[in-house]
């Protein structure tokens, strides 16, 4: 397997990649390929002793501030669209980037194309559950308006990948509504749940954002608007109350006394609440394995998120979501 | 001034509410009046040695579990349609409920009326910012499906209740987005973004879920299916984390010890983290001044928000909502 990384995407590039990927390959067999600007990453690679890590030169690069479309549009020898390409052709079973969201994901429409009978490919992300294995929140920001047919699509892509890639028999599918009964919600949300009612998915229904904390559900479908904002205060919440606990426990004599008594305790809780300590995300529905890691992922998540594109290629979640959309299209016709 | 209190409604009623009324009546000189089934109340207000307050029979009890329209149609006699009466026939001047939210909202709408010019009445919510003043988020869940035009009033009503209710001059006023730029978001957020800006509003423009725990702004404005989403995911973050904190610092010797020494740190994060420490929230554009209570308010909570609503009326927030709909008008035919 040829795993292609993206030296240059994130606010930890280069350095959080090159060490993540260092990392990775020592417990793995497979080729890892950085991707990026040859002034920026040789440096880099050099630095940190790489042995056994491939590097490919991309001359230009896309930031965050550009508009995505036009950048992917202009910026042929950018990694994220040489990327792109080498995954498209062959040269590459999986493509990470921790680079514009946006570009990657215009991007993964203009090159890599959509799956047949997906109709909005989606951005999925880790959703952190304190004390608990986390979720995966579907669609993350993608697409800011959905048909109820997406989000039928966004809950077979999630189930797939928390199945193929987490490894969880039978995920459990929750749709992100603002009451428990069938009836409650939006236009949008009342005709989702019937398609869902309707799926061979283990759907259990409604889900209450205050509820998503106690693990309720494996997969929350919604909106990209929706499921950005409650994403974002989720994580935005998690770095707070860090910086409140540290803030507060560090006062005076007798609270760093008493941190330093709760020192693994405090450690962990920081583990669960910093979801930059998840790995990435997969852009599901575009025909190739693509994985967005968080912009500002350290050394850590890069690693963990090379690890799982691994079970990503080998349990072929690209392949089984274009089998799904026969089922999908019977559902919509029903 | 007489402030009229539903002792039926709520997780913790009657006790909660009626502890709260006596704690209350005890620092201002208003009337308060308790309404609810006599045999429930009375027992309840001879057990805490009610003094100075009044009470009024209301045979009937609307539940959560009733669909509201219905329940707000058939039992006139219960705390909340009678209540609202007293609040329209000018027998009380603000009325206060930890009942079903569904049932006030429709109550408001059918007993009190709309606002003229006001399209869509809301209810507003307290947002608990950590280590700062709480933000107002509207709509949090009265109206799913939104019109630009019903955000912009959301903007004025909740700026109006800010300044004249929390004091705060020339409240800050952002629209929930997905991206700070102006042109980002939905058709619907694109639109009001505009209408806002046109406005003599101190609209800062658009704000991201991922900031709203640095008090970027003092009034949230959102449709209220993202608002709902938003708000019960920060209170079901807080819960889980104080639960979380507990469970490990209370371990074992070493961390209780730890947690002995930081015990009056826990505490001040405990009443940030703790939604239900917060008073109540307004129902803003009908006629008359309804504050709804948190459904698991405590007699803390239910003190504050009797607190509360004296400002809400001798500010004349119902007038000045009135006032502002010429303005509105303005601006929508600009």
């Amino acid at each position: 397997m040829r795993i292609l990384v993206d030296a240059m995407g994130g606010d930890n590039a280069p350095f959080a990649i090159v060490e993540g990927a260092i990392a990775a390959r020592k417990q793995i067999e497979h080729e890892i390929i950085l991707i990026g600007r040859e002034d920026v990453v040789l440096p880099a690679m050099k630095k940190h002793k790489a042995k056994d890590i491939e590097f490919v030169d991309a001359t230009e690069v896309i930031t965050n501030d550009e508009a995505p479309v036009k950048a992917v549009r202009s910026k042929k020898d950018s990694s994220i669209v040489k990327g792109l390409n080498m995954l498209k052709n062959g040269e590459a079973d999986v493509f990470l980037s921790a680079g514009s969201t946006g570009a990657l994901l215009a991007g993964g429409l203009f090159i890599l194309g959509r799956v047949q009978g997906i109709d909005r490919p989606s951005l999925a992300a880790i959703y952190p559950v304190i004390g608990s294995s986390p979720s995966l929140l579907i669609d993350a920001g993608a697409n800011t308006e959905c048909k109820p047919n997406n989000l039928l699509e966004f809950a077979t892509m999630g189930s797939i990948y928390m199945e193929k890639v987490m490894g969880l028999e039978n995920p459990r599918v929750g749709l992100l509504n603002n009451g428990a009964e069938e009836n409650k919600g939006t236009t949008l949300t009342k005709a989702a749940h019937e398609l869902l009612a309707k799926s061979s998915l283990n759907f259990v229904g409604n889900v209450e954002a205050r509820y998503l904390q106690d693990g309720v559900c494996d997969v929350i479908v919604s909106d990209g608007f929706t499921g950005n904002a409650v994403l974002k205060v989720t994580e935005g919440m998690g770095l707070m109350i860090l910086r409140e606990l540290k803030r507060r426990f560090t006062k005076n004599g007798m609270t760093k006394m008493g941190a330093l008594f709760l020192s693994k305790e405090l450690k962990n809780i920081k583990v669960e609440l910093d979801y930059t300590e998840y790995g990435g995300a997969p852009i599901l529905g575009v025909k190739g394995a693509l994985l967005k890691m968080h912009g500002s992922a350290d050394e850590v998540a890069v690693e963990k998120t090379i690890l799982k594109a691994i079970p990503y290629v080998e349990n072929s979640v690209v392949e089984t979501i274009q089998n799904s959309t026969i089922e999908l299209e019977e559902i919509l016709q029903s």
